[in-house]
């Protein structure tokens, strides 16, 4: 494949599919990893995503596409990961040898079920990645909108600020705005706890609750997600940044979230199989609402989540969500 | 007229019959006052408001209805002020005499446009309540869906906390829940700076601004009333309570919101004046950009405002919108 290129995205989702096209504002080549095959033919002969973002038409030849994760690693120094976490570890497991020496940028919200860690620690802890080598790339932002070109910002988030901040200048553009953070852990905590608070918003909306109430349901989630993520890493950090309230508030406040809308269904009384099997799908906010409520307990302090402990007893102990949502908002305010 | 009774709630609209619906639910008979005959004698008729959530029926021998606010002011204890800012000073001039004695509690939403003043400190100075007998109802609320019982949190805020206390027992219900608070200043200003932030997400929207920009826009918003409100009253106080961030969401993320429509309309191109003309009213978010621009410069020391800044310049310097929101995209993070 040539001359190794500074970008390999891994995926074929809307969020890949973004984040090729931002890169493709600023560097002249990204590599470009799926593993479906039908996909990268469709996009080498057509110059667009045949499932998502299917307007965004990408200049052919800045893409060198391949459904092989192995040519993806190995033919760039810095890869993205943008695979969701349910799916990451057997991706991850095709790679052959190993890929320590690569810097790894997380576009992933969520916990990799295999080892409830969110993804930065996975990389770290099961593939020998260095901190200083591992990144994160969040909201708050809908892909669809970064299809528009309507003004969206990311926060670049590595220990190493350098490597952060090359991250960033090759994703902004006129309508994309970055800014950059030395908290990988908080902020990838931030993108996983609101996956569950937007499920809550979903809930609650599935049981008739109305704006008032949701409005009261952010603002205790954006203080319980304060206390959450203090515990985990302890640093100072604005949590009205917007990689955190911004990030909850674009999927709390979005009818598309898959985790409200799943949400949604579960407090209009669809159990979480049957809700499964209507969106054909897994929810993201579904394995985080369980690593979450197991990660508390390993707290050497604890801490008061009412709202990851609602959706919890709702989700894995079958508990009536309208029992269980009047008892939250007691202790809301 | 009697003996007087304990509450009387000042105002025609739609808040204000929310209240007295809310009051309704505990204590035996609620003293009305508005300024419309007409609208007093549909209601003593027909049990419901005919302008304002028209479904509410009330228990007609629980009201005292009245169009003359003398009667309302001798006739109450605490007195609960739901009248338009904008209108305010011109009802409390018919007022004879001194009503200095009387508990105060403001449920509006605004600054008094002839004193600049936010509603509790225009009593205490120019009608010499003493700040002990002064409180604040506070959201986050839409009226809407307290005529729906829908679950709502009121915020009710007083130096005296036992008067706070007994007006929060009077208030809540079933579908109300209270939390007292000794911040009158900063839950007021909360509730009008807010207003500002929502015409300003108006503007956006009238624009063509995203999901993604109004979260990152709702961030900074937070960011800036909570750096704008130290300065005026510094004291140990969470943001990201319900009667500041929630109240904000309420109105940032409503469609209804009249702040907002205004904003949408400028940014879509309307001049103020004919904006206003369209709306046939002048949303509060108008003045209070005017008082919180103007109230900075009295500031100690120097307030970063970004959207408060860009809000004036479009409504009271005419610059353009489109312009002016460029360059606030790059003041925001």
């Amino acid at each position: 494949m040539g001359k190794p290129v500074q970008f390999a995205v891994l995926g074929g989702g809307s969020w890949a599919t973004a984040i090729v096209k931002m890169l493709c504002e600023n560097v002249p080549r990204v590599l470009w990893y799926m593993r479906n095959e039908d996909s990268v033919s469709y996009i080498r002969k057509h110059g667009h995503n045949p499932n998502y973002l299917t307007d965004v038409e990408f200049e052919k030849d800045q893409l060198i596409l391949t459904s092989d994760i192995n040519k993806a690693v190995s033919g760039a120094e810095i890869l993205i990961f943008a695979i969701p976490s349910a799916f990451l570890e057997s991706e991850l497991r095709k790679i052959e040898g190993n890929f320590a020496d690569k810097i790894i940028f997380s576009a992933i919200k969520g916990i990799v079920p295999e080892t409830g860690l969110i993804v930065g620690e996975h990389f770290h802890v099961h593939y020998g990645i260095p901190f200083a080598n591992i990144g994160v790339i969040t909201g708050p932002c809908h892909a669809e909108e970064v299809a528009l070109e309507r003004l969206s910002y990311l926060t670049i988030a590595c220990d190493d600020q350098d490597k952060a901040r090359r991250v960033a200048e090759c994703l902004q553009s006129d309508y994309i705005r970055t800014k950059i953070s030395d908290d990988i852990i908080g902020t990838e905590y931030a993108a996983m706890l609101k996956n569950i608070y937007a499920l809550a918003a979903g809930i609650a909306h599935g049981l008739g609750y109305g704006d008032n109430f949701q409005s009261v349901l952010m603002s205790n989630s954006i203080r319980e997600m304060d206390r959450y993520i203090k515990r985990v890493h302890k640093m100072k950090r604005n949590i009205n940044n917007s990689a955190y309230l911004g990030d909850l508030l674009v999927t709390g406040y979005s009818t598309f979230s898959r985790n409200r809308m799943f949400g949604n269904m579960i407090g209009k009384g669809y159990t979480v199989k049957s809700a499964q099997m209507e969106m054909n799908m897994v929810a993201e906010g579904y394995y985080a609402t369980k690593t979450a409520y197991e990660l508390k307990s390993r707290f050497k302090k604890k801490v008061k989540s009412p709202i990851i402990d609602a959706v919890y007893e709702i989700l894995y102990q079958k508990k009536s969500a309208k029992r269980i949502f009047r008892q939250l908002t007691e202790n809301l305010d």
